[in-house]
């Protein structure tokens, strides 16, 4: 064990928190300040200069990226005979907000996250905050270490153990159900209406608009209807934040 | 010059082929098969198995998500102090599908790609059939070469030569003002409309709907009512297909 391990992890000021980092990702971190930009929801960060906060925002931004192209070639190289269509599906299911919370909460992430209480009485904000806590920490990995040892901290501890691909393989993100249950939950008319495709647009095409209490919500397009249909209840989920089921 | 190089360079039945990736690459690829998946379009694919095409859009999401990883570090690293918002928009110019046909073209990629002579008459598709290629030699690269030497290749050989950061910095991209030309040139009438937040909703925010023809195309939400409106137009330049300009 090199030296600056063992004074991390015995000696330093930091020490508690770098067991702990330990224990959770298998491995003692380089740069603990990384891990610590990681954790900090912007409800509790400051202005270190130029208007540019210390909270995790800028990780998440590069740790999304990581995870997209790891995961990107984790399902290219696992379905060989499958479609970019199918490949783009699964991937969005597998990083969608509600796996990565849950993988987020599973790893013990909460208990590091640092943010400002008052937001616990908002539990889908709080939601959110996990799975946006989850891509800095790629963020911060991948800065501290690199992509090939990222990519095996990805697969090996984190998406291996925790991430059934086969099982995420056959759900359906069905956004109509999604839609028209929280529809009923608010007491919200919902209903979808085709309407005129723009002049000089091919007649093949479905044009379908979600409307919920009157108001436009959400636009599908699609050479079938039922595809449309599908696609604005999409968009309105999008539009209404009506966050995934969890 | 290790001998397979010598090989593919000089005795291959590849290697004329070899030798013109070579001089538009800047290095002698490994396995010469998934730089010819790269450059052929879905028009000239064929189906190789279980309904699965030779064709490049399996590289294209590949390399689709290890170029969005590879800017986005570049850009976390040129910008310090910049917000996720920043750093998001200016990834979106970079690889944007108008920058990487240019890319594409400028690099020679054109007198590879493979696709059927059909497509010529519609200049739209083969604009995006340039980007797509671009993106599935970088999938291609990564494969063949692993992410340090993609990231080394893309940086060096691509974006530092051929990119001019600093002015797509100062390139606005105005949806709002792109729809509006688009309109006049089709004689369509564009119309932006404030519309009713659904019940419920904060009263802070405006809902606008770009309708083209008294069709709504898009929808814009924002708490201001500029951003609400760039953002339908936005929502409906992606709607009606219109592409980047060139």
């Amino acid at each position: 064990m090199p030296f600056a391990r063992i004074y991390k992890l015995y000696f330093s000021p930091d020490r508690e928190y770098v067991r702990k980092l330990k224990n959770l990702l298998g491995f003692v971190p380089g740069n603990v300040h990384l891990y610590k930009m990681a954790f900090r929801h912007k409800s509790v960060a400051v202005t270190i200069k130029e208007g540019a906060k210390n909270s995790n925002e800028r990780l998440e931004f590069l740790g999304d990226a990581v995870l997209g192209s790891v995961v990107a070639e984790l399902l290219f190289k696992k379905y060989p005979y499958k479609d970019e269509g199918f490949l783009t599906e699964m991937r969005s299911k597998i990083v969608s907000r509600a796996n990565l919370n849950q993988l987020s909460r599973k790893l013990g992430f909460n208990e590091l996250i640092q943010f400002d209480a008052r937001m616990i009485s908002f539990p889908n904000k709080q939601g959110s905050l996990l799975g946006d806590a989850f891509e800095a920490l790629v963020g911060a990995v991948y800065l501290d270490r690199g992509y090939v040892f990222t990519k095996s901290f990805l697969l090996n501890r984190i998406i291996k153990p925790h991430v059934d691909i086969h099982l995420l393989e056959q759900t359906e993100t069905n956004f109509k159900s999604r839609l028209i249950e929280w529809c009923q939950h608010t007491g919200k008319e919902i209903v979808f209406r085709q309407t005129d495709n723009p002049e000089g647009e091919s007649s093949k095409m479905f044009s379908i608009e979600a409307v919920v209490d009157g108001v436009v919500c959400g636009l599908g397009r699609d050479f079938n209807k039922k595809s449309a249909e599908k696609s604005a209840a999409e968009k309105a989920c999008e539009f209404l934040k009506i966050l995934e089921v969890e």
